[in-house]
């Protein structure tokens, strides 16, 4: 920490909060290893030239306000993908395949993003932290209770949809001011856009693999928006206030 | 409401928190009629006498840790049910009539149960209301805020296990103590002892159906516990003060 940083006396936030997939732990990579499978398992019941990860893309924007985020949704999503794509040629055992894809998903272990456990327990120290994550509760439960790091969050809230009513209601579940709130994400539209828009702080770390139905401009040039290349940034930027 | 009751000088409970499925609105009846239509789909994949319906709660059990509650849970076990029960026999078209099954689940309309709206109403004059669910984020969501009773509720929780650990820490968010609280479901599982465990009151009110998995005994004669016949005497038990 700077001099110049200890100087503006006391924290510029209250709390700080971290989005949870792809921002403290992997997971998109997960999600993109599994469409590959799903290609390789289906592309011999389809003509050359069909696009399965589009296929797969459109299904679960399809279900998505039926099923919402998470694995869950993913699995059924890409059940059904496979029974329409290949004309229910499909065969049970592809089928049986896809199910072990949703449960070893489920089941994967926690791989903590590098920095991560240090950049909490450095913000810990001076600020409210906390986790606000989208998608299923079971999973999500799952992946905070055994991330190793959960007992450094004064809060985890797992909410339908990151939007700015939703983060409104988080604000104040935590009693904190939006100017004295900084919400951290690999999400432009998840994690920065609507927290911008209730006059929130946000910062961006980006992740090497985006879901597609994630993708929105940056907001360049914003005066409460940051961005860094990687999680262990973080704190300077908290600590300068945001600048 | 009786003399006697009114003569007791202000409410008894502080918060009268209601079980959603199958409490304010049917919900084990579709997931019933589900089952019956799994049990009609495979039949012609089995040889007779195997227990399609108990093949696929056992299926649900053994997944519980880690689908959870809901009906994605419940239609991805049903997915695996019937390509386990049929040994890969089961046609994609029937997999794709398991799959419009869990559609159909998901988009039902809510039908609230006799009497709901009016008890609600009724306390809601001098008590704080609140909903405490579980299950699937998304779909008890949707369910609630389709209700058409949303808007009498101080507080909605969907919490991932109706356990003691959550009752008090939802108790701590609604800022109540337990002697002050009451809890009014179908379940004597999740809704009942739970809830007496930590030294709230809780009323259980039957429904035509329960899930296997939420079978328990009732803990007749607790100091704490009601049981009645319908929701609409619910206000009467509460203002008499749990007796």
């Amino acid at each position: 920490m700077s001099e110049a940083t200890l100087d503006r006396g006391g924290a510029r936030f209250d709390v700080v909060a971290f989005d949870a997939d792809d921002t403290l732990w992997h997971s998109e990579d997960g999600f993109h290893a599994a469409e590959n499978t799903f290609c390789d398992l289906l592309s011999p019941f389809v003509a050359d030239g069909v696009d399965l990860r589009s296929t797969l893309t459109a299904t679960e924007r399809k279900n998505l306000p039926t099923y919402g985020y998470g694995v869950k949704a993913f699995g059924l999503s890409m059940l059904e993908a496979a029974l329409s794509v290949s004309q229910g040629r499909v065969t049970s055992d592809v089928m049986d395949r896809l199910l072990g894809v949703v449960r070893e998903l489920l089941l994967a272990p926690v791989r903590l993003l590098p920095g991560v456990a240090e950049v909490i327990v450095d913000l810990a120290r001076d600020h409210r932290v906390a986790v606000i994550t989208k998608g299923d509760l079971v999973h999500q439960t799952r992946k905070v209770t055994t991330s190793g790091i959960d007992h450094l969050f004064d809060h985890v809230e797992i909410v339908l949809e990151k939007d700015p009513e939703s983060y409104s209601r988080v604000l104040r579940e935590f009693d904190v001011e939006p100017h004295r709130f900084c919400m951290v994400g690999n999400s432009v539209k998840s994690d920065i856009l609507p927290v911008l828009e209730i006059g929130g702080h946000a910062v961006h770390v980006p992740y090497h693999v985006l879901w597609e139905l994630e993708k929105a401009d940056h907001p360049v040039g914003h005066g409460r928006f940051g961005e860094v290349e990687s999680i262990a940034e973080v704190p300077d930027w908290v600590r300068q206030g945001g600048e």
